[in-house]
Parts: C-alpha cells; sequence; structure tokens
C-alpha cells in the first residue's frame, strides 16, 4: 500500500527532526497553565500565536470584557479543498506540586511511566534516538497542548518536502476549558464570520484503553434535577408518630421506584421519544470495537450491567435516569429515631441525541404530576405543606443537548480512514462519548457538524498528579494532522 | 360522692402545709443531678433515702462496680393488702445554664411560665396562698423529680391525719436513666429478692396535652437495621457508564418501595403476625380519648395521615417500619454527576405487643432474600461484589419488645379509678406510649406487670432549658398517691 505523500512527509520529519519536534513541545509544556493564572494563560495565548504565525497563519489573541482570552487564527492553501476548524484549549487543571514526581512544568522526559520504573533522560539531540514509549510529564501534556505539538509538526512536514496542504485550517484555542468554557458560547457568536469550516475538529480527549486510535462522533447531552419530598414540617419522633405521619423518605423511595422498571427502562411517558433511532452504522461501528465489558466489569467490581446490550456503548445512545444522590436525614452513628421532615433525590439525565433537556425535565414532572405530586419549583409554604399530601420540590439544571454526527456521514468515513492510514491500526469509531460536553455551540453559533478526534494515551493521568503524554501519541497526532492537511479529504465542503 | 380518706387528708395537707411541701421540693432541685456527675448524684440518692428513711422505710443505697447508685427501700405498712413498686429516676439532662430563664438549680418559683409573662415570687410561708399555676424552674422539676414530691407529701399526710396506709412500697430509684439505664438489668437482678411487687409504676413522662391526667399501659419496643446496598466498587462517572453500570441508590429505592404498599401498610410477609389483636377493651380506652388529630396534624405541619386509623392512637398498636434516614452520594450543592458506589438506608421498626425483635429482623431479611438480594452482616469482599448483582449489608440493632398492660385487667381498672377520684376529671387511659421504653426488665426480672403513671404538665420543657412542673400537677401527684396509698386497691394482690 503506498502511503499518502502527506504521511511520508510526516514521518520522515518525526525521524529527522524528532528531537526539535519534541524541544518545541517541552517549551510550550514549560508556560505554566494552571486555570485562573491570568498572566500566565496570556503568556500561552501570545506564545501559540507566535508559533502558528512562524507557519504563516494569521493569528489573533482576543480577550473579550470580564473574559479570558482566546486565540483565533486561520492558515489558509492556494487551492483549498475543504475548511477544518480546529479547537484546542491551552489552560490546565491545579496542580499540587507535592504529589508530582517532577515539577509540574518542568516537562521531564521519562523513559517509561515512573509508576512502571521509569527515568528521567534528557531531551534528545540532533540524531539520538527517541523512543515512542517515553513519556513527557507536564500539565497540559496529554490536556490538552499534544495538539498544537502535532499540528505545527505537521505543518512543518509538508513544507519541507514541499508538498501543498489541501485544507484550510480555522483556529480556535480556548483558555478557559477546565472552567467549563462559561465564554466561549459569546466568543464564538461574536467571531462567527471569522470561524467559518465545513466541520470542527474538538481535539481532546484520549484514545482507546486498547491504545488503538479512536475518532467519537458525538457526546451525550446533560440534563438534571433535584426533588425534594416533604413529611411533617420538622423531625418527628418515629415512635409518637410512626404509622400515623408520613414519612418522606419511604414516599421518596416509591416515587424513584416508579421512575424506573426492574430492567433498568425508565417508564416516564415518552422519555424515549425523542431520541434518534440506533442506525445500521451505528451498530456496525459498535460491533467493530474491541470487546471491553468482561474487563471493565472485572475492575469496576460490580456483577451484571443494567442492560441487555451487549456492547456498552449501546447504552450510551439512550438517555439515563442516574440517582446521583440521596438524602433524608441521617444513616450510621448520627442516625436517630425519626421521621425525616423531608428526603432529597438528586438525579442527573444523560441525553442522546435528539433529546431536548426542557422538554425530558418537562416528562419529569408532568409523570410526578399524573402520580398525584404537587410540583414546586421552590421551597412550601407552611399552607402548602398542610394542603398536599404529596408535595414536591423540583429544581431544575436544565443543561445542554447531545451532539451527534452520522456514523454513516462523509466527514465520519473521511476521518476514520485518515486516522487509519495515519496510524496502520484498526480505529475505534465511537458514535458517541458517555460524558458531556458542550458541543451544540459549535453547531449553534458556527453552523458546522463537530467531531471529536483525540491523541492523548488514555493512561495520561488527565486532570491528576503526573499528567503525562506518551511520545508515540505524539508521533500518531503528527502523522494524523498531516495525513489530513495533505489529502483533499474526499470534497468534504461539498458533501455539506 | 364521698371523698376517700386518704384523699381527703392529701387536701387538707395540701391546703395546711403546701408551702412546706414546696420548701421541701425545692431542697431537692437544689441539689444538681446532671448525668455523669458522680459525687451530685451520690448526693441526690443519699438524700432521698435520708427522707424516705424520716418516714419511717428502710432504704439503702446501692452502688455496684462500675454503674451509677441506685436507691433501693420499702415502706411497708400493718396491714398491707398488695405492694406497688415505685421506679422513679433521679439524675437529669445536662443543662446549658445561659438558655435558662434563671439558674437551672435554683428552682425558682414563677406566677405563670416565663414566655406567657411568669415573674418570680418568693417561696411561700405558713398561711401564704399557694395558686396553682405556678411554676417550679429546675433540672429535674419534671423528669423526674416530682414524684419523690409527691409521694412524700402522701405519706406526710396519711401520717398527720392517722390514716392506715394499706398498700407496701417497694422503691427503686434510677441514676441512669437519662444514659439509658444501662446497669438496670444487672441491679435488678442482684436486687430482685428484694423488689418483689404486685406491680411497678413507672413514675415518669407527662400527663395528657389537654391536661386531663393519663396513665399508660404499654409502651412499643424498638428494633431496626441499617441495610447498605451495593454498586460499582467506587463512584463511576454517570456519562461514561450511566445505563450500564447498576446504580444502587435506584435499587435501594425499589428494594424500600417495596416493603410498603401505598396505604402505608408493610408487605413483608409476616410482618404483622406475631402482633396481638387489638382487643375491645383498647377500642374503647382509644375511643374515650379526646380527639387531637385534627389539632396535632396542623400543628405538626403535614396533609393527612399514612393510615386510616380514625384515632392516631390506633395506629401505635401495630409494627411501624421507618425509614429514619437514607444516604448515596451527594446531594445540593455537593452533588456530582456520579453513579454512586453504594446507598444506604437506616430503619427503625416499633414493635407492638406480641412482636419479637430478632424474628421481625429475620423476616426483613427473609424478604430480601426472596427478592433476590444476596443478605451479608458485614462489607462485602471484591469478590462478592463482582458475583451478586443484588448485595446488601444488613448490620442488625435488636433492641427489645413492647410491653403492655390489658386494658380490662384489674390494674388497669384501680389506677384508672384512682386517678379518676385523686383528679375530678376524665383520665386518659393510654393503650401503650408510642414512645419505646425498656419495660420488659420489670417483666424479665421482677416478674410483675409495669405501668407508666404520670404527674408532670405536658409542657414541662423536658430535656430542654427551662424545664418546670406546674404546682397544680404536683399537687395531683400528692392526691393521686394518698388515695392509692391509702386504699386497699381491689385486692389488687389478688387478682395476680
Amino acid at each position: 500500500m503506498t502511503l499518502p505523500p502527506g504521511l511520508e512527509a510526516a514521518r520522515r520529519h518525526r525521524e529527522e527532526r524528532g528531537w526539535e519536534v519534541l524541544a518545541d513541545f517541552i517549551d510550550l509544556l514549560r508556560i505554566p497553565n494552571v486555570i485562573g493564572s491570568t498572566g500566565d494563560l496570556r503568556r500561552n495565548a501570545e506564545d501559540l500565536a507566535e508559533r502558528f504565525r512562524r507557519r504563516e497563519a494569521v493569528m489573533e489573541v482576543v480577550e473579550g470584557e470580564g473574559a479570558g482570552p482566546v486565540v483565533i487564527g486561520e492558515l489558509r492553501c492556494a487551492s483549498p479543498t475543504a475548511t477544518l476548524g480546529v479547537y484546542v484549549h491551552y489552560d490546565g487543571q491545579p496542580v499540587a506540586p507535592d504529589e508530582w514526581t517532577t515539577d509540574p512544568f518542568a516537562a521531564a522526559i521519562a523513559t517509561a511511566p515512573w509508576h512502571e520504573g521509569g527515568t528521567t533522560v534528557d531531551p534528545p539531540g540532533p540524531g539520538d534516538p527517541i523512543d515512542p514509549e517515553w513519556r513527557i510529564y507536564a500539565r497540559g501534556a496529554s490536556d490538552d497542548k499534544t495538539p498544537f505539538a502535532a499540528i505545527l509538526a505537521a505543518v512543518d512536514a509538508l513544507a519541507e518536502a514541499g508538498i501543498e496542504r489541501r485544507i484550510d485550517l480555522v483556529f480556535l484555542f480556548d483558555g478557559e476549558e477546565e472552567s467549563g468554557s462559561p465564554n466561549l458560547g459569546r466568543y464564538m457568536t461574536e467571531l462567527a464570520p471569522r470561524l467559518v469550516a465545513d466541520a470542527w475538529l474538538l481535539c481532546d480527549g484520549p484514545v482507546h484503553q486498547s491504545r488503538l486510535p479512536q475518532v467519537a462522533f458525538g457526546v451525550r447531552g446533560y440534563t438534571g434535577f433535584e426533588l425534594t419530598v416533604y413529611g411533617p414540617d420538622r423531625e418527628l419522633h418515629s415512635g409518637h408518630y410512626g404509622n400515623w405521619v408520613p414519612n418522606p423518605a419511604q414516599d421518596l423511595a416509591r416515587l424513584l421506584a416508579g421512575c424506573k422498571d426492574e430492567t433498568g427502562r425508565v417508564v416516564i411517558d415518552g422519555f424515549y421519544d425523542d431520541t434518534l433511532p440506533v442506525a445500521d452504522t451505528d451498530r456496525s461501528a459498535i460491533a467493530a470495537m474491541p470487546p471491553v465489558e468482561e474487563t471493565l466489569r472485572e475492575e469496576l467490581g460490580f456483577a451484571a450491567a443494567d442492560t441487555d446490550d451487549p456492547h456498552y456503548v449501546e447504552a450510551l445512545l439512550r438517555p439515563t435516569f442516574n440517582v446521583r444522590g440521596l438524602r433524608a436525614a441521617s444513616v450510621g452513628r448520627e442516625a436517630r429515631n425519626v421521621i425525616p421532615a423531608e428526603a432529597t433525590a438528586s438525579v442527573d439525565i444523560r441525553l442522546a441525541a435528539g433529546d431536548d433537556p426542557h422538554r425530558m425535565l418537562d416528562r419529569v414532572e408532568t409523570h410526578l404530576r399524573n402520580q398525584g405530586w404537587h410540583v414546586l419549583d421552590r421551597e412550601p409554604t407552611p399552607e402548602e405543606r398542610r394542603a398536599h399530601r404529596r408535595l414536591a420540590r423540583m429544581v431544575r439544571d436544565p443543561g445542554y443537548r447531545a451532539v451527534r454526527v452520522p456514523m454513516g456521514s462523509a466527514l465520519a468515513a473521511e476521518l476514520v480512514a485518515a486516522s487509519r492510514t495515519a496510524s496502520g491500526q484498526e480505529v475505534v469509531a465511537l458514535p458517541t462519548f458517555g460524558g458531556s460536553l458542550p458541543l451544540y455551540l459549535f453547531e449553534d453559533h458556527l453552523d458546522a457538524p463537530v467531531v471529536i478526534l483525540p491523541i492523548a494515551n488514555h493512561d495520561n493521568n488527565q486532570h491528576a498528579a503526573d499528567e503525562n503524554v506518551r511520545v508515540a501519541n505524539l508521533w500518531y497526532g503528527v502523522d494524523l494532522w498531516a495525513t489530513l492537511i495533505g489529502s483533499d479529504l474526499g470534497g468534504l465542503a461539498k458533501s455539506r
């Protein structure tokens, strides 16, 4: 099989100038990037802008009123066949240096993970061998500065080989992702004319646990509510009043039990009505994934799944109803013989494609009303407590919808093919991540599909001490990006 | 209607020497009696023994190894018709003097409750009028030193009037009641030959909220358990694993909902099988009680009872299944999007007469097993977590059984009649208190029925700041005890 020229160029570049790619990356990692440290984050933004400018990109650091800086830019080519948007974030989670083996911003190179006996090696120079199993330790090494290094090296590789790029790139580098990107929607609205792309790639997250490359074509949405049901207006002596005064903990148990049947299926009317059906292309993708169910079950220490789906990813294509917390009076040493005055459940609902957060919460509320519950969105008054035997307070956390790109789309096919070509391996094409990310912002503000294209190893200690990236994963990133920008992506622009 | 001579003597004594009764009582209240203060409690014990010795009782302070002192004794008469055991406790709950209007051991007299504008009055001297609405404020004033004052004054009244007592009294004064009487059973076993009586009177607690006198012919028993059900072996991300990994909070809700139906009836097999049926005499007693349901419901702030019983006391004659606490992960501001690793319910079961605590817990456990739960009495091992989809830990708190004296018994009839005579009012004859007290000790160790004979007003601030007794209630106690010990109690001894 002939390799695409872009990929060949990337491999040659890595072999000849890999030491330089690492050196540049280490320089970037040495700029501290902890959330909230405004000065450091500005330095990251300026440094990144400058790096891309040196590759002839047009870059700008934009800082809105009361918001952290974003970096936007574009790297055009002579005859583009498509435009890809590239979203990466440069901020990192806080660090507790005492818990790290080396300084979080030293960007030490280790021969292997520390806990597997890795030892420090000096950054390589020209001609020095580079072991792909090396790890680079730094906050941001995997979450989420790797894509910067990969894209920059890929651009260099093609330039060096004299290969013309075929894809325009538009950049959006976030400095507030670890704070929940509170200003991202605003930035997108304001900057939309400069962020036009055929598709956006969210370059974050890890590849598959099997070390196979992974591309994810969706995320679950999120909504939820906290529900408090009421008994007497104070805790009562269970001896004096037990059997006579209603117990809100018992009421809450019945209420929750009435939301889901024994097979794990939610019985709230209409709960699954809006969910997009699982497509044949989804099923094929899922069937092609390496089986992890039995290993996961062992590792997570439980006896049997809550569903009959043979592949756990199938369960992610339906909305959930998850009791994330329960509370009534006290248990354990603090338990007292009382009838609790109230009982609370906190519920999160992961949304599948098609589900609307508000409509979902409406359905829950209707379900409660149909069962005779008087539902408020605030604390009840004493009069209301005396008037309604079934009285509940529902506090909504609306959240946001899921996002999916069809597995059968040209975009999905092109990205999976590029990943397969670049890695020479099978690719895990994930119909959706289980987790939630506000990818709807890309659809709403930038009117473009968005796909998650991870590079980092799964064992990267993201958010924790000793965050690291495996060099082989960085190399995969370089190869992938060179493959992408050196190809025409099958005329992606026309497929929109 | 002619008054019994004992009662006439008591009234005369109160009129002529009421000031002295109060002065003596105040002296007793001025001896601090906070639980754990060994020296103070010994002073109380010695003082009480001495007071009864002055009335020709034979008294002894007994102090077992590692236990607080009890006072035992006997006050015999020439030709007794029966023997009554008298249980009173002299210890009191801790005090927070800052929260009290007057020093907790000053035993101040007020013209009315402080919060109704009461003001201090000096202790009365000979000939001074005494308002029965006065309150005496002190720790122990109502819980539980009033019976001492009442019995001593009753004995004096009969002696002064030259009336022969007809009842032998046997005393057991506890100094550890507020600590749960940990040594009472031991003392009873050791001292049983000196504590022989036809019936015991537990002289504690308040009369009815309507201010009518009250006699209670039982207490509920108590048992309970804490149940933890297990999910994955750590909290899991609800996005990654929701719909696939079982949620123990949902499981617990279903489990609890399956223990009780919508009408509040427990559906655990055999739950009500051992409970003694409600007798006609119970029903008559309940029907004769002043209706309090509507007032209580308003005061406690709930909409409707959990039962169809028209009288709430009827609900106390069945065992309860009360979820006193619930806990899984977190709610409110600490709530996280997780599948909890475990969920816990703390349940207390109040027992009615006939119920056996151990058998009750066995039934709960059998119910769980029948529903497919694997029940342990300890933390599960990782292997057990992987082996059993329904896995629970049940920690038993066995407690003790209920105690009842039949409402139709001679003892019940005599005590209600004496109370009615002494007060000149209707008497609330309560088939059982809702709360639990270890009265089984009297049955097991002293082989005698036990009845609760309260004197104190219901608004006595028991256990709290500004504990008090209403003088009218003390006077009722004097009259009641003079009536009792001056009568032959209808040949109670023979009725055993």
